[in-house]
């Protein structure tokens, strides 16, 4: 398979940066004077209460287009005051959302987070079994009109069939996995960057120990394998070798929510400015780059709520600018 | 002080029966397959989501709605989507919302319930501290073109000045309270109809013996006090003696919340009823019937989550047409 960034360079010109399919909701975060890790009481009064965009896609292309990247949004909403406020709340970053689809008497995907005294959180997502996205929400020119496609298993044959067309087209796939799934293996086989949390190598591997489940997981893949590691960083699966990246430390902490979309959406658009260098670079360079990109940006991403902490991209370079140059141990 | 039921048979031909003023709230609601006497775990999957229209006083002018009576509602929102869904949910009652403030920059006030996998029930409500209800929200006319005020202690001055405007203008004044707070002693002086839940007379009057507590409590008010028990029925405070009343039985039990509103507003209806026959009724015959009435009407509430189980009076007439015509035990 061509080089990635030599597919990105080849790709430019086009009218999308990046096409995120699969899952959005509207979120209800409650902060509670409560410690989660005893019962809830029968009636309490909340400190705080926001409402957010969330959904690990619509929140990686709301974090590329505070990058600068233009990007388009496909995913499912019903037909209720929900949709109609996670519509337009995406619209105003700009992200495009002509393509996402509405579904007739059924409920908007929202999730309730309750955020304890200790900074402890709990989550309970609700999707209406009726939120459907089928095949032909998009088309071929569609997906041909961007450079990179980004998606989870939230509707798996629309990903799936987006990743095929992905790959026919030039763009580079972008996979966001949290456990497996039905045509999770398919879909790493069409994937190039695969950017998963610590649980997901052991649990799709069934591999113990951590570095045996992530090099496992790149067998399963002809992309770039990174498993995130939050606060501890990350690591790069690197042949038969696993190179480990640190953390920034986030000079303000209030919220990790949103954090793992922010570093999806970073590491793209790092790559993204490799390959549009007018004298090629190699991705043996550009990546160990892009990952401290990505790191900067969901570091900066604490600062405040959900993705309304995700940053511009001239507050990562900014941060990056007064960072201690060497990132590796 | 005048028979209520002559004051209320003196205001006939008003433009609206009932008055709310105070809380009114927009509720998440969560059916979760949790037991609530457990902690939350980190993720969780709903069984469903409904978002509905709560608040004590906005959901008794719903309930007073759906009884027949022509209501209007006075309270505050923010200027979010929130208390725009709200707004509408309740004017589609109908329930007159002209009065209602809508507070800049604030949020309207929401409530999440967990309804966990046996019933049990745990609620987070927000208030936002910047959301106020001035009295000058309301004019003395608009008190005067009602024949019912019902309030509860959220805006306590605003209360306090439409009962006192309620008493000018030959209004009864009916109030909701669940737990005491300022002005509480205040606002009893100047009630007619005082339905309080069960644990309300312990905490106002400090007397552990329920019995003690309820006259206590008859000893801060002009009006008539009526504790309510849920399911074991309600008392009636008759001077030195109290009169049990049972409940009756759910004919379909899927959520009790909003049967006290329930309970309220069709007191207030059939009282008003009453008090409009061609030959006058008197309080102590008025009185049980209508108890009998509100109980029917709150058991028939049971059969739906939230405000959106509040009968008709088609529905209450017809299921009290089927009961054995014996309550009192």
């Amino acid at each position: 398979m061509t080089d990635l960034l030599h597919r990105l360079r080849a790709s430019f010109g086009r009218p999308f940066d990046l096409l995120g399919l699969g899952e959005c909701s509207l979120d209800f975060l409650y902060r509670v004077p409560l410690a989660l890790s005893q019962p809830l009481p029968d009636k309490a009064s909340a400190l705080g209460q926001e409402v957010l965009g969330g959904g690990q896609i619509a929140t990686a292309c709301a974090a590329a287009a505070r990058l600068g990247l233009r990007a388009r949004f496909v995913g499912a909403v019903g037909d209720d005051d929900a949709g109609a406020a996670l519509r337009s709340e995406l619209a105003r970053e700009p992200v495009d959302t002509s393509r996402m689809k509405t579904c007739s008497r059924c409920q908007t995907r929202t999730a309730l987070i309750l955020l304890g005294q200790s900074g402890e959180r709990s989550v309970i997502e609700w999707r209406d079994p009726a939120l459907t996205l089928p095949i032909e929400t998009l088309s071929a020119q569609d997906v041909a009109e961007a450079r990179m496609l980004h998606v989870d298993l939230s509707f798996p044959s629309a990903s799936l069939w987006a990743a095929e067309q992905a790959r026919a087209h030039g763009l580079i796939v972008s996979v966001d996995l949290d456990r497996p799934a039905p045509h999770c293996a398919e879909l790493l086989r069409l994937t190039d960057l695969c950017v998963v949390s610590e649980h997901f190598p052991a649990r799709f591997t069934h591999k113990t120990d951590p570095e045996q489940a992530a090099l496992a997981l790149s067998h399963a893949t002809p992309g770039q394998v990174i498993v995130t590691q939050g606060d501890r960083g990350c690591w790069l699966v690197d042949g038969p070798h696993i190179r480990r990246f640190p953390a920034f430390a986030p000079p303000q902490l209030l919220d990790t929510t949103a954090c793992g979309d922010t570093f999806h959406a970073a590491l793209l658009a790092a790559l993204l400015t490799s390959a549009d260098q007018p004298a090629p670079v190699s991705l043996d360079h550009a990546l160990p780059s892009a990952i401290r990109f990505a790191s900067a940006a969901a570091a900066l991403k604490c600062a405040d709520l959900g993705r309304r902490g995700c940053p511009s991209r001239a507050q990562v370079d900014r941060f990056l600018h007064d960072a201690p140059p060497e990132l590796t141990v």
